[in-house]
């Protein structure tokens, strides 16, 4: 699908510059900014493959898309000074990135024969996985974890999909659909700040 | 082996709950609060299969199991509060689940053929590496590393049941006294607190 | 190739050592100086075989190396006092080692044909990621990402090495070059404080 290749593109040099400008504020040089961009762009799909045994890895296979996570986290670090301009374009792009991921996730599970569990499952990691690593090698509590609804849309999107494609719907319509409403859930999650309850974790002390 | 299965749902469970905790003490929502505990509870054991790339994971075969490591960690979520009543069985099921991991640990390994010390290692990975990834995820120094006998209980056990196993004791039989061994030792490490010394760190500052 | 094959295991042997002390100083036990240790010694090899797919890994296939690992990070336990008058040794050692892990890790990859940007990025992972892991798993910000030039030697040194063998010096030249340039470059960056340049983070918050 031309469509969601493009996408997935423009997604991997978006998320890389998300790590590159975690990257910056941990104090990294210029090595590690390359890498935390990649792992961020890359890490995702990467996992989902170790964890299906999928081989060879997404850059394995196709090098060149090291070009683009390399190049979008290089760029960062040049023009960082002016990139608040484009804050909007950048969350915007992040979420569409998300849930194509997602689609590209559950469709490398399909692939391979997974059953339905494991194939929304597989399109959750390739959506938040890279940020999550991104955020363990930058020592923080991974904020995928936290905030505004951002693994669920993800999941949502994964469910949608599978379900448009048991309904025999087509690859192509399932993917337009998918992406229209995750996008779409995502983007309202941002404005209105919506996100899943958390707890208290009183009375919990001791347990470790 | 039924019993040996049996122990293995409680202790997914019962590692889910221990990740879903320190989840909530990190203020995770939901999303977070299912991953930490699904990672604390199925981590061992993927860790363990990647390593000896054994195909498919076990919750890529059975992805029923992450019914008992969702539903542990949403348990937890909502009863949190009165959980501090259960301190003690939750240790004494947490200590079972070790041993009981680092048994189907070395079980793996011998089936592939894996060399001895591949076996024990196996066991030890199973064991250990669930609460290790959480630890990582959450942020935290891993606390396997630093407290009372735990690694060095997946160690015994897991040299005792190949032991036992090369004086052509059966599976069966090999099992229930390691089973029984690793638990006495982890349950008695607790009490007593045994810990394995650690070190002073003076005169190696410089070094990396 | 002998003498490669004895670099390695003094290079294992050396990162062993620096993990141990990472450890100690995070007051880990016996059983966390010898994990850290092994981590450190035999990550970046596992996390290289684990990207492409090339198994069993090294530790898997030579239990022995383990003895090394373990037995470093236990000779360091014990020694800690000492081995600061040991200093210069240690970083000539970690060098070499950094400069041999990676013509090891380009020699894998080129073993299964990948193509040649992998080739050299097989040799950075497995001279870098020990480290990495060794700072993920002790709680820190991975200094290889932010000191005096590391990542960037294995990066010349895998180019290097590439471009001998694309000359067709035969393998043995061209480990010996690239081994002897590596390990020249680290040892000026490590007197002369050579560093890549970082970024000024400044204008982009509110991005994560």
């Amino acid at each position: 699908m031309t469509l969601l290749h493009t996408i997935f593109l423009v997604a991997i040099s978006a998320e890389a510059m998300s790590g590159a400008m975690m990257a910056m504020r941990r104090k990294m040089d210029l090595f590690g900014i390359c890498l935390i961009g990649t792992v961020t762009g890359l890490g995702g799909g990467t996992v989902r493959d170790v964890m299906l045994g999928h081989y060879p890895l997404t850059w394995v296979g196709h090098p060149e898309y090291l070009a683009f996570t390399v190049g979008a986290a290089l760029a960062t670090a040049f023009v960082a000074r002016v990139l608040h301009h484009f804050r909007l374009l950048f969350l915007l792009v992040d979420g569409l990135g998300l849930v194509a991921f997602t689609i590209i996730g559950c469709n490398v599970a399909l692939e391979i024969g997974a059953p339905t569990t494991i194939v929304v499952l597989s399109g959750m990691i390739t959506g938040v996985f890279g940020g999550l690593l991104r955020d363990v090698l930058c020592n923080e509590v991974p904020l995928v974890l936290q905030r505004d609804l951002y693994a669920t849309v993800a999941l949502v999107t994964g469910i949608l999909y599978v379900g448009l494609l048991w309904l025999e719907l087509g690859t192509t319509v399932a993917s337009l659909i998918a992406l229209t409403v995750g996008f779409a859930l995502r983007v309202m999650a941002v404005i209105f700040h919506w996100r899943l309850p958390s707890f208290s974790a009183e009375g919990i002390r001791g347990f470790d």
